[in-house]
């Protein structure tokens, strides 16, 4: 048995899988890209993830992408770390939390530097950077109003999907949008602040 | 026990979970929402679904939504009709390919008619539009050279990933992209149009 290794950039969504694998206690190796110098483009990590993303997992059985499919894979991967629910109503219930930070909140935030991913003129990908405090902020209303139980995610029980939020509630400042009016969300940051495995993933 | 009710409406991916249901023989219950008339912005509707999304589904514990945490949920719950596997990394693989579906391609899909979601200028639309046709091909060659395994997603085994795939297929045309490009989604089609349970969702 190998350890994992993942693959990740500053600043990204790796950071939740990185939490995770430190909450997991899973012994994990680290590459990091350089995402100046377009490392995630380079032949060699392209053959490792032909997307040209991060983060990448390089597991004992082969390489998986995509944070959700991560999180959860560390979860029941790593099964003494109680990293997911076992009951498969609740364990859904993370599904569909890291599925829409996945699908609409990173989407989201990504059209204020990725617009050139969904449009040509500069003039549209400033018209996507002007919407973004809004669609983050209607984001993390949503989060606020109805997903977010508290302490954790789930309520009682922690979750890889807290480690997700904490990455994405990481990036409200940078997209305009103060994260005070999110109460239940604020406090979940000073939370995970406090953790040793968040603590060590940052450092 | 109750039979599930799910929430949809034509030409979305909720088709996806209908199929699923379908093969996983579930006994479920439909109601669609006429997205003409805004049903699906109606105070009713946002009790069940505060997201104002399809598709939604009310399950003997309470309701579910997005597109993966469903199919991962049916195939789990309907065990017996075998669409997942078991084992972790296959599951994981699953997943990946269900997360790529939901935050990449759907999203490039929508921007061809919802791109006043992260955008206020018809201009931008109208760019975000043009770029439709790229960007799709962009995903279907990503998925026909990395990860349809075939016949099926994962290989021998049918999955919920089939019924994704498939729904995600059915927009090709509308997006200005041949799907006979990618030989091997076209031949998914094929097969995935010859299931009984792909008919009845149909009909």
């Amino acid at each position: 048995m190998s350890a994992p290794t993942l693959y990740l950039a500053p600043g990204t969504c790796a950071l939740a899988v990185h939490i995770a694998l430190h909450e997991a206690q899973a012994g994990h190796e680290l590459v990091r890209l350089d995402f100046a110098a377009q490392q995630q483009r380079s032949p060699e990590y392209l053959a490792i993830n032909p997307k040209g993303r991060v983060p990448a997992l390089v597991t004992e059985h082969g390489v998986l992408t995509e944070t959700p499919a991560l999180l959860a894979y560390v979860a029941q991967r790593y099964a003494q770390g109680q990293l997911a629910p076992l009951d498969p109503f609740a364990f859904a219930r993370m599904q569909e939390f890291n599925s829409y930070l996945a699908s609409t909140v990173h989407v989201a935030h990504a059209h204020g530097r990725r617009g050139s991913r969904w449009a040509d003129d500069p003039a549209s990908h400033a018209d996507m950077l002007r919407k973004v405090p809004q669609t983050m902020a209607e984001c993390f209303g949503v989060i606020e109003d109805h997903y977010l139980q508290g302490p954790w995610v789930l309520g009682e029980q922690y979750s890889v999907a807290d480690a997700y939020l904490f990455t994405l509630s990481g990036w409200l400042r940078s997209d305009g949008v103060d994260v005070a009016q999110f109460p239940k969300v604020a406090d979940h940051r000073r939370r995970m602040a406090e953790r040793p495995a968040v603590q060590r993933a940052l450092a």
